[in-house]
């Protein structure tokens, strides 16, 4: 009757990268990833519902950060700058765990069915983050653009971020990003 | 030895979206979509791959048309006015087949699992657009952050367009969402 384990659910999901990295996603089991924790598939089935969720448990969380932090902004701040408002506290999030997600992210990268999960997970984010918007009083359509455009902005800098070459802060790489998109948009203005 | 069929294919689709929209895409069998159209299912699986496939058969179509225009687009083009060009393409083929993209959105938004495709197929979308973008010599970042915008953009005004209330053209809705879009991402430089 499982008695509880210091940490049982961070040795799970390092012990399920590592072997995510080492045999490929699809050639791992949960027994195996159990064993490798030193944990019983019994105390795995307690944190995770099966071995995709170990990659995308953190999903909600996300969420809930980038919701309440878009909700927190000043009343007075503009659909994007509220988007960049949250950003700031999902940078600050990612920094503390940049190797988790650097591994989780080559993880993704190499399954083309992971890769699915995480844009239904990125579009669902994007749904929320529009949602809160339109609580500010953010016009429909005008919600989903600033969403659309915050997350495509995380995204693109996320990846810029993981590569094992990067040196630099995710806020930065987001600011550039961030510049990148405004001299886009403004370019055939 | 199934003789051809006068457009077999439109008729397919036809009796399709008709019985998708009646009983619901899990209710209906590819036996009855045949039997709807007054083909085999022999026919039927001559032209689509399963009863899937009778949405999503067009996105290869939609893709080839948005990266061929995106790179016809003048060379001085900025990159946004390059799929700003793309989408005027994409609008007139739209233009043609209101009642029946009206009719499979509807189908795809009465369903979860279709709405994942479809997202699937969107930044599929996305990253072709981003590519043909590159081949224009924009840099990476720049080309993901503009073609997602676009692809945005576009999914924005098609969701508007098809609603059943709506009697603007597409074109219109585009340019709105696109001056929305500068609009916001100019808001908080």
């Amino acid at each position: 009757m499982g008695r509880w384990q210091p940490d049982a659910r961070g040795r799970l999901q390092q012990a399920a990268l590592e072997l995510y990295g080492e045999r490929g996603f699809d050639n791992t089991t949960v027994a195996e990833i159990a064993e490798h924790a030193g944990l019983t598939k019994r105390t795995f089935f307690r944190y995770f519902a099966d071995k995709r969720e170990v990659l995308f448990s953190g999903a909600q969380e996300l969420e809930e950060l980038f919701v309440s932090a878009v909700t927190a902004a000043p009343p007075a701040a503009a659909p994007l700058d509220a988007v960049v408002f949250a950003l700031d506290s999902v940078a600050a999030m990612f920094e503390e765990r940049r190797a988790f997600a650097a591994r989780r992210q080559q993880i993704i990268a190499a399954n083309p069915e992971l890769q699915e999960r995480e844009l239904i997970k990125l579009a669902s984010l994007a749904a929320a983050v529009a949602r809160a918007l339109r609580a500010r009083g953010v016009a429909d359509s005008a919600a989903i653009l600033t969403a659309e455009a915050g997350i495509t902005v995380f995204r693109v800098s996320f990846e810029r971020w993981v590569d094992p070459r990067n040196e630099r802060p995710l806020r930065q790489l987001m600011d550039e990003s961030l510049e990148q998109l405004r001299g886009v948009t403004a370019a055939g203005a």
